[in-house]
């Protein structure tokens, strides 16, 4: 639940003083109605964000699609009553805050979709990583996943992932007992290792890895590992991550993923969405 | 300037219970160093922000390239001292940071540059539009800036633009006594209008807007409305507006325009940073 | 639009832990009626906020008169039922918030009719400035705008103003430079230079300076630099600043300037209402 | 202690994206140095929280003068050194909260000091009403207690007030009642009642009020209820409030108030305090 | 009145980015219906804030006892009908806030009730000291005032406590005229002094002390200190604090305290409610 | 990383406009020193953010003891040099952040000696729930794990945690699918299962829960539950929870826990720590 506060901000950031067109133009009183309406496919998010937006100017919104689903090009998805200057005060913080969602959301349907049909009926899910623009974690993971996705890690707090920069401190070597150390006091988490190589993964593995993330290895590559880690007697699952998108998702897929790690959601460009503001 | 809080906000997104993976490696107080490093060409923002951001968790940072330098690959920009956990802790959300206010900039300046090509040395403006991610204005403008660009409006509140949307209030014919009203009142604003066809630039203008602010137009058809305005006894300022991106942005600027309004800095993908963690 | 979290800070700041006369007494529960009325003439603001204000602390109020409205001494403009413990809640808070908006609103209500008045009806807006109590320029601007007067600038994020203090920086002699800078950096800002003498002002016009802010000159001394920049061929706007009030503000419009910008409505004594409450 | 997010709100308050003047000008990174000098004699009141502002512009000021100090036209207060982007982010804004503030303190310590003139000795403090500008009480009693005034209540929850508007629900004939009541249950507390009459006041000290403030009486009708109040064999304090300014704060103290209770603080016009920016 | 963004944010620490539980199963829109009672002999406090916290998360609740109620085990106080996604995210945050605020009421209730008992009908408040969790005490407080008692000081702003480490600076012997100098210059608020022993607690007294808080003397020592004060001619209060829990209280009250100052009721264990989730 | 802006928020709690006493007895400035030493053995926790704490009120800290240690009665762990003014500003709210934290990390510590007894070797953490008061995980947490114990889980957010609250709505029989359906979507996640019977945690463990967490079995019937459970082909993680204190702690260990899952570290009495104020 995004918080009342959250959504202020939002509206004041864009109007701090109010409207001064509107105001100055004298109409703000008179009564409107706005619709906004999918332009291309998409999968729909953030539109009951959208709707309290709206809400909080002063207007009366509709919510006619709910986040997650797909639309056609011409369906209506959100409307509002409202006077002119409340209809003026949301409208655009409202349609960026759709866009953007439903950017990221049509993205990850995307790649949900290139996995699923790599996978052959295998479930690969889609992870995003933390690698949005810092501050908009909690707006952008609804989009996320109303596009089918789930989250990676929601940050540092929550998850056990070992990077090659925490070996760094803990030395070349040390690996297993970092691992066995990790296991030992988070019985409650799953240990996530990032590695860059066969070898790397399969001694990731045999130290007790729960989820090898295999960085930046081409599918070809990537399929020898997740191949040779499936076969431990004690199977980790198995993470494609570094430049997975919709172009490759499915091969990663295909090459025995259990699950993509991407940031591509995030640099999805926003959805376009049409407005149309009419008089009452 | 951006708050303290701000800053701190960002990294509690991220770390709102501190880094578990480092905490319980128990590496946490060993003593390491960050560098951030140019991956391609890039102009650098956010850096003395990312600075700050690592001080506050807790390490010494160098800032050694300021925001709105050119860099080349290999080009160390930032570096700090710390604890492994301090280091881990601000790593990514200072990185995330950079590499998205980078991208912005780097997208800013090769409009700008652009623009300069093609305008033959008159000045020709870049103006970023409002629609990034809702809540990532402050930070978004800092690479806006840092990369050449202007604020087209910080919002609703600062200044006085006229869209089709407020003539659907005002009525058919009411644009020169709408404009007319904007202007008695509000004599310290220029009176920006919206307009699609060359009809309506040449309406506005006679209607004393300051800024024409064309549509969607191609650069032909815009050149032909640029001319036109130009060429009235009180010339308004001619802005082209929609889909304007580094592709055109110099034939707007030779076509005549005055000012380029545009989203593209907002959907820059984020500049490469390298980040090395060593220990000391 | 005022946000909730903004009300609320304003009701937590006078009863962080409750009221506790009111509770120790245990009449709490006990329903009542509170109704705020105008003792003396006055120009109406911040009633919605005020209203919002006494639902917040869970009373039903009735807005009666709008902000904006001119009312007579015992015209009553809110009313609200709640129990004994909601309405000493809000008692104060809302009436305080009444009294100092509804005091700047018809001060600046004076002094826009005195422009007018001197004005001989051509439009002279009456421009609040900056100088408020510092953190309450999103109450006080609500103030100004009941009483007919719009914002100078609302900060120094949305405008060009020029003051000597900027000349400090860039040197004698480089007002030119400075002006012409700024309007081809910012095509969609007005360029506004504070001036003290009709030499500065002649100077700055003919830099090309939209608006000219003529401080602390006498109405007869400003007739002059009005007169002579009004007689140049692009003529500048010309707005007196420095000491303007009701009581001179129909000369300075008398003397032919454009815009008068003021503090005064700052310094109004708060308007006064009285309040009752009774027993239902 | 004002704490640093609270100076930052009234920093992004004046220039939430930075100031576009002296950026667009360039001069930014230029040195410079500002100085505060009292232009008419004043009481010093924010000068710490005003330094503390411009160290969060990124200036290093110098307090000259300590809030609480009577200063004579020409005395340096305060100073900076720092960037002319650092010192115009921050001049404003430190200059309004000084004037404010100042203002406040100046008006208290008037009213003190004809407070003690009237006394002839005997301490009769002067005590702020909750009546300023909703959301600066902080900020407002920092002028209060430079100017030697202390406060009448901080709010509802701190302490016993009974207002007619109280007697409205426990009605006609029980207030012993409810002083009884308060004194039972709240025995670290005085209980303070509103008066309006001489007959009022007996009743309220005869029912046991520690502190009768009594209400819009003029200084010769209010002799006569602090003398029979003060000849009662437990004589309760005696306050003078409604209309309380520096013009009869002395006879209210002649009168045998031992407390004033005023607003008159709050009303006092900004002092006057001239600032230089100088190049360095 | 606790603010609405005081309430999301308790939920958003438990929940910052949703119910990753629920939403997986797929069960988030099923209706349900949550239900609070007690589980054992209770005083209920919070019920109001649970109610506000489960409609904040989409419910709708009804308040079925208010706060201040004993209930016996079994009883119903709270129950909300909602989706399985709100139900979820709201009941857990709902719980704790119920179990800790009437965890409080019912320890200050017990307290209450054995001081009325020791003192045969004499009132003998209940204060509850500054001792709680810190960044707590607006909810705490709520606790002790639904159990029957009074917060002994909001905090170091609103209340005049003279302890032993205040003497540190004005040095020994200087009593007297620190008790002469608070009572002068704050003549609304009681002196109240924290003594050891019963040479300091007439010393106090003698200087005029108001309150006398007796810090950890057994009820014996105690009483011999509130025989002697209660004998002098204008006898303070005399207050017993450090280690009076319930106890002893009955005893304190016994032994002539005026007032009894505790931290026991942030030490009470949560009260058990018993919470129940059905489907409808 | 507390956030300034919280550790602001401790102290505007307690001195929403300062102290009070201290200023008014005029000994604000005088020179002091506080210090902090153990009453009692205890295990150290907040010592870094009380720290903090008084260096925000104007004192220079110095941490002589870090979170974790284990003191001894008498030993000294923090102290910081200031005026009187600031010593009186920070000294109640260090204290009680310094004293809840440390009880809650003693009393884990506690909880973990004991689990490390009863294991005879093994590792067997302690997690705390989220049973604490609402509004304090951030600095509760502090104290869990400066006394060696984990998180059992943020919140909702971050975890999967099947109680039979879910079940309710999946309905009887589901479980096997529910499980499934969790690890299919969630691979980087566990699934913890809450049950209360050995049957339960059979079908949980056999469904291919990753964690059993037994609900209140006397540490007997746990035993043949852990048995059970890591008799299977794939062994479950069990965990103990329910009534977990240090009183049975060692015995839910010896009876085969891989964790403890407790709510006593929050019920943990604050632990004794003396303040020293003296002059310098």
């Amino acid at each position: 639940v995004i918080p009342d506060s959250r959504l202020d901000a939002l509206l004041a950031e864009d109007a701090p003083h109010g409207d001064l067109t509107t105001e100055t133009l004298g109409v703000g009183p008179l009564p409107g109605r706005i619709s906004y309406t999918a332009r291309e496919p998409l999968v729909l998010a953030g539109v009951e964000e959208a709707s309290r937006l709206l809400a909080r100017t002063g207007c009366t919104p509709r919510v006619l699609q709910a986040s997650g689903a797909s639309l056609q090009p011409g369906e209506l998805l959100l409307e509002a009553d409202g006077s002119a200057a409340a209809l003026h005060l949301g409208w655009k913080v409202a349609l960026h805050l759709l866009e953007q969602l439903s950017g990221i959301a049509t993205r990850t349907r995307r790649l949900v979709d290139a996995a699923s049909a790599g996978a052959g009926g295998r479930p690969v899910p889609v992870a995003a990583t933390r690698k949005g623009f810092p501050g908009t974690r909690d707006l952008a993971l609804l989009g996320v996943r109303a596009g089918g996705g789930i989250a990676h890690r929601l940050g540092l707090s929550d998850s056990l992932l070992l990077f090659a920069q925490h070996a760094v401190f803990f030395g070349p070597g040390g690996l297993p007992e970092a691992i066995a150390r990790l296991k030992a006091r988070q019985p409650e988490q799953k240990v996530v290792v990032e590695v860059a190589s066969l070898a790397e993964a399969l001694a990731a593995a045999r130290a007790g890895a729960d989820v090898i993330q295999v960085e930046k290895l081409p599918p070809a590559a990537f399929a020898e590992v997740a191949a040779a880690c499936h076969a431990l007697p004690t199977p980790p699952r198995i993470a494609a991550t570094g430049g997975v998108d919709e172009s490759n998702a499915g091969a990663y897929a295909a090459a025995g993923a259990d699950l993509l790690v991407t940031s591509a959601p995030y640099a999805a460009r926003p959805a376009e969405i049409r407005v149309e503001i009419t008089r009452r």
